[in-house]
């Protein structure tokens, strides 16, 4: 495996880096992602966030407006941007904003054409963070997983699906519910099918929780109440009423005013990073 | 005047606007720029620190990448950020990144094609800050100035020429001497003539402390010690030495390792924005 800075900033004490590599399970010869490693990676690994993003974004969005480098070089903590799914000429795609290329949904697709090459629960679990640990001063034994709207399902869905992999859990305005919202039905009818019910509520957090998954420690998902999203796509107060009914900790935070945009995200990006270094830095 | 609100985001607490309105001065029938509003805002007006910014930029690229919004918040502090030059297809233009529009260099052009439209200094002092006054919560007589690159020049040089207009100075990574560097150089032969010399020195900085001028407080600038730009078009040691044989206090910190990107800016916006704190709050 070979990874290619593409480009380093110092940022805050620290580098914000651009990373490409070929990409052996989505089959493609180039992905990128970021990687902001604080100053404390100079003295030997640090522990990282991870961060999935939404719909049509890269790692380029949260990189430029999510505010955490500060937060990260405060704490002495990585934070992994990854991209939102393949990309490239040969990928397939959609005309659809939510639909293929930028809307990986951070699972692995079961039906063509996406199935040769969306599998972005095995590229991040498989390859992404073998890369961070074996090329770049990170403990990927001690990581944390956040992310935004469809990235906030990827966190979500991810951290119950594999207990232990991730020691801290959060999520900013995440698509709780998957399976009964219009972008959740839409992904997994294409990349799951019509019929593979019982599979959509394994890529399903509501579902998950429903059906037994728990994860070690307390879920922190923070959501803006002017979000335009919120009842149509979001649902949190599903994922609130499984967790309440199964006793999962998870502490919901609605803010008044607060939107969908990154503008969002930034405002409380750094709380959410305490929350994750709580945990990681305990070890 | 009236001016447009075009979008509208709740952001650490206050609100991050972005507003359009027609331009009497640079002839033009939209003109966008940002302003921050801190949460202090609902209460009554607040001082504000006004931002150029550099070559290419609009009002958004330091909206999206200059992470001034939890510091200005903090501090009840308004940011205004505008654009680097007139807009639009009638607008006069050249191919090049670093002339006609994007590339107004604060200053009002003598020369055509140039004049009928590339006023920046008399829009941002006459008009701009007007608006401001008139249609935002903003104490507009309780001003800080600063900016990036060309809008460090435009920074320093505004408030240079128009003593007593703001209150705090300060700039990243400014271009320093203008007369003398390729940047400034095509700029002043284009927007002000080849002939013009006298007038060159009204608009760098380093000649109006050398004639004469003085900014009544100290001006801090920040520069990146691996900033690509440094020694062709920045040169600050040729303000910091003009500063030193006058007695203007500068403070002009050099930070190993930065480079010329909004993550340099970013690193130290926080900074800046409490250096213009001191000043704007104790009134």
């Amino acid at each position: 495996m070979v990874v290619e800075l593409l480009s380093g900033n110092k940022s805050f004490g620290g580098t914000q880096g651009v990373y490409m590599h070929r990409s052996d399970v989505l089959n493609v010869p180039a992905m990128n992602f970021a990687v902001y490693l604080p100053p404390q990676a100079d003295r030997g690994p640090v522990p990282a966030l991870l961060f999935l993003s939404g719909l049509t974004c890269s790692h380029e969005n949260v990189m430029m407006k999510g505010h955490y480098q500060q937060a990260c070089a405060k704490a002495g903590i990585a934070f992994i941007a990854s991209d939102t799914s393949p990309r490239g000429d040969h990928v397939p795609n959609d005309t659809a904003y939510d639909l293929g290329q930028g809307a990986g949904f951070y699972l692995d697709a079961k039906r063509a054409p996406w199935s040769k090459h969306f599998k972005m629960e095995s590229y991040l679990l498989d390859e992404l963070i073998s890369l961070c640990e074996h090329e770049l001063p990170i403990e990927t034994e001690n990581m944390g997983i956040t992310g935004h709207s469809m990235g906030g399902h990827g966190a979500l869905t991810l951290a119950l699906r594999h207990p232990g992999r991730f020691r801290s859990l959060s999520a900013f305005a995440p698509i709780c519910a998957p399976s009964v919202v219009p972008w959740g039905k839409k992904a997994f009818n294409n990349y799951l099918g019509s019929n593979a019910r019982d599979e959509w509520a394994r890529h399903d957090a509501t579902q998950l929780i429903t059906s037994g998954a728990r994860f070690d420690g307390e879920i922190l998902v923070d959501v803006g109440a002017a979000d335009g999203f919120l009842n149509d796509q979001l649902r949190p107060w599903l994922l609130s009423e499984a967790c309440r009914l199964v006793g999962q900790p998870l502490t919901l935070r609605e803010h008044a005013g607060y939107d969908h945009t990154y503008h969002f995200v930034a405002s409380f990006m750094a709380d959410h990073i305490s929350f994750h270094a709580k945990v990681l830095l305990a070890k």
